[in-house]
């Protein structure tokens, strides 16, 4: 499994991707999770993977090696007009690597090669937009109805994500929200795991960054992990308490 | 989809279910899936379900069936030696039903007439018992290091019941707790619907109650999901904030 995160802000987009593939609880290694396409001053991009890691891989490197010689390896992610558009090929390059893969598939199961991607980002000349692409390479785009998008593991994390969301916070606070949504992942699904990488991108800058990993010794996720239990409790104590009577 | 959970606590058991069932979207009505069997002063027993409607009415239909007229129509509900015993008995009318849905069935669909239960309960000589009773009718127990079962959508309500479950924990506690977990997962998934069912059982009390059916007009449960969303924001500003370094 995988969990990944990406929201819409005021000031930008923030994206946040676990670390952890496996194939069985017996073969577990690590692998980032977040890509990085960017010309400084004139577009900058975030990939965020879950599925088939062979996949997953597939696509970002075609897309890494058309975008190097695009004169020859087109199309490339470099060239393309609009976020929209860059969407677009990110799923048409999704079709083509799964397509590739089942021609060589003795028994086609649905799903078997299937993955489902996260693309943010900001071309110059238009806003930052952000969208969730399926596995049938099509996608939406999130609005302010839909502000972030997750994939993966989506379930243990979405309460906190639906109720604390406000467009006007800062990256500090977003992160903050990010890191207690993946904390209450990580308990629940071992499949989830640590380190956790964290990527802002600030709306207008060209220039995607900060960066910055989160592992099991990182004293900030261990306050928020920790923080966040008591907090809860606190909270839990603080509402009114519910009359069970006595029959 | 259902969402039910059952907790163990050291003064009994606490059992509270949704009554949305549905198929598909478009064809959405209300069901009680929380049942009792009592003989007053020697045994009492609350059952869950979750699953096929079909299936679930016709175990509960039989275990009725059979408490009524114990002597023809065994194996009675009221006549198990102990909840371990009872769990056996709950898990083979399960099979019992499956088997008679699957001869009438021309394609056979892997869990097509599935079901899941939680039975708890107490037998007088012995302590209260909780389990979680598969669709092939085996069945796990509650102990301390897993002292609640959930069936049905349980990922979204999991976190909060992870966090804030104590076993010392009074009913009124376990009550608010629960309503919690529900709230969270009500907010998410649209085939888990109000009202809300809510069972207590006091240890050595042999007596089934008190209960309570929550709507969405209820002072108590409105409190609740109102005040979490506004403790929840509390408890998130309280967390110490991250540092988000500008490049």
């Amino acid at each position: 499994m995988t969990y990944c995160v990406a929201m819409m802000l005021e000031r930008g987009l923030i994206f946040m991707s676990d670390t952890r593939t496996n194939a069985g609880v017996d073969d577990v290694s690590r692998v980032k999770k977040m890509h990085t396409f960017e010309i400084s001053g004139e577009r900058s991009m975030i990939l965020l993977s879950s599925g088939n890691l062979a996949t997953t891989q597939a696509v970002v490197g075609l897309l890494e090696e058309r975008s190097k010689a695009p004169d020859d390896r087109d199309p490339s992610i470099f060239r393309t007009l609009s976020m929209f558009q860059t969407a677009k090929l990110v799923g048409e390059t999704l079709n083509e690597v799964v397509a590739n893969m089942r021609i060589h598939d003795d028994q086609p199961t649905a799903h078997a090669f299937s993955a489902t991607m996260i693309l943010g980002g900001q071309i110059a000349g238009s806003d930052p937009r952000l969208f969730l692409i399926y596995p049938e390479g099509n996608f939406i785009e999130a609005k302010a109805d839909n502000p972030f998008f997750q994939i993966g593991e989506i379930k243990y994390g979405r309460p906190i994500l639906s109720r604390a969301y406000d467009p006007q916070m800062d990256f500090a606070e977003a992160a903050k929200l990010l890191l207690i949504s993946f904390d209450s992942t990580l308990r629940s699904n071992l499949s989830v795991g640590l380190p956790i990488d964290m990527g802002v991108y600030k709306r207008d800058s060209f220039k995607v960054g900060p960066f910055r990993r989160f592992d099991e010794h990182d004293e900030d996720f261990r306050a928020i992990s920790h923080g966040w239990s008591d907090a809860l409790k606190h909270a839990f104590s603080r509402l009114p308490d519910l009359v069970v009577p006595d029959e």
